[in-house]
């Protein structure tokens, strides 16, 4: 097949290395709003061609994979309706399903563009971005959710699922409602968290020296406020309802926890920090196994 | 030495591993308020003897660790002021110094056992506590803090943290306001938020089917959320303080992006990320050696 790709950074370079490794993709060209991210992207071989704009990315594609920020997918949809051949599939790898399922609904007009487009969302990453940190092993062992609608064509669905498991990965299919109050909780929150405990402690005069003590607990905690701020400003605010639900119950926690502080309240300290150990071990053998 | 060890876990258990295979501690009496906890650590070869009472434990020692939560020093204090020998350096492993050192104050009076008391902290753990997760290794490579004051005998200084480089560690003295003011920042308040974002979750009603679509950075922020309540509810407690002023910090900045995330304000939130991310970058080298 030929692969365009729009948005040439980690994720979207990952997965046009891990197609191409495959043997899926024989020809991947590649746009990038920044000209010096597509022209990494083919100095390193991900692409074999940086274009100059989607319509040229995208003229002659079979599959064209978006991999730019939630709330860029709108504007390049609308690119890819008027010049994407009419048989080529769409899939994306936003972090948000709602907000890009509305986004498509929008712009995927032209051609039944609508009924070839498969959202798409692979859970697997890496805290440092763009496509220098591309990886063809990058979704190997991992899961890849995939939210199509009543309106996606059931063959469409099967070859992009079939592309990811190529590429590795497990496949699970959901409501993109449920996909976004999934990861509100495990992804968006904690992103939200980490960013503002790193971006508080930076913001104090010693907060150099105090991350330079910091141990292996920080540095975990953390990893992730390494992450593209673009990306997630994008994921929050397109997921604002569901992440906003989850954050109103994680500060009353917070709150029950400070006053328990305050007032030395021993046992509703202890029980709050057992139940989250608890089920944190219980979801170990999971967890580590991502 | 004899070493005495009050309090079997994983730290106190690893010391004891560690200084035994430097050829430093010849001999291993250890307690525990936890009888199993001791009997594990004869089992495992941690300790050559489990004692019944911290009486029998610090019989004859060279050196006394004490590795209890924190809140339960001072009665350890008290129990190895009236039965430690009059040379018998001590020594702790806790996570907060401040309340640390009240409780020595309050409770080392006999035999001027304070000048012999160095205050320690090493900046090494594992999310699975306990005994059975000792390891010689847990400090090689890692930072102990030690915080004597004016009344520590600096050759008892100068012995503990000889020790700690024989476990394979560096050390940093500091003040131990100094100390919890960092750690609050670096370490005790990522724990609450890790145990607050896991409590949160658990309780809802899917909360352990949104865990199983976890993802790595999921996995690494909540590592430490599997840790000891019972430990970080007393360090919670014993440094209320400087926790206290780091969680309004944290809250405040919270504030301010829910606020930026409901009124869409997208410039705000990636500016307050992009803080985050270069400062998480700029000591990712640092961190990552950890």
């Amino acid at each position: 097949m030929k692969l365009a790709l729009i948005g040439v950074g980690l994720i979207g370079g990952s997965a046009a290395a891990a197609w191409r490794a495959a043997g899926e993709a024989k020809r991947v060209v590649g746009y990038d709003v920044d000209a010096g991210a597509a022209e990494r992207g083919r100095a390193l071989g991900v692409l074999d061609v940086a274009a100059r704009s989607i319509a040229e990315a995208v003229a002659g594609a079979d599959v064209v994979l978006v991999a730019v920020p939630v709330l860029a997918m709108r504007a390049v949809f609308g690119q890819i309706a008027r010049h994407a051949p009419a048989h080529a599939l769409i899939t994306d790898v936003g972090s948000t399903k709602t907000s890009v399922m509305e986004a498509a609904r929008a712009a995927l007009t032209g051609e039944a563009s609508l009924r070839r487009f498969v959202p798409g969302h692979p859970i697997a990453g890496r805290e440092l971005p763009g496509v220098d940190h591309a990886d063809a092993q990058l979704f190997r062992g991992k899961l890849v959710i995939t939210t199509p609608s009543a309106n996606t064509a059931p063959e469409a669905v099967a070859r992009v699922e079939a592309l990811w498991q190529r590429a590795g990965a497990r496949v699970a299919r959901m409501e993109c409602a449920e996909h976004d109050r999934i990861f509100a909780a495990v992804s968006h929150l904690p992103h939200l968290l980490a960013f503002a405990l790193v971006a508080s402690i930076a913001s104090e005069a010693d907060g150099d020296r105090k991350m330079q003590f910091a141990g292996a607990g920080f540095r975990d905690f953390t990893r992730i406020a390494a992450s593209s701020p673009a990306m997630w400003r994008d994921v929050c605010l397109a997921n604002r309802d569901a992440l906003g639900q989850e954050l109103a119950r994680y500060r009353d926690l917070l709150d029950t926890l400070q006053k328990a502080i305050e007032s030395g309240d021993a046992v509703a300290l202890e029980r709050t920090f057992a139940v989250a150990s608890a089920a944190r071990r219980r979801h170990a053998p999971t967890l580590d196994a991502e």
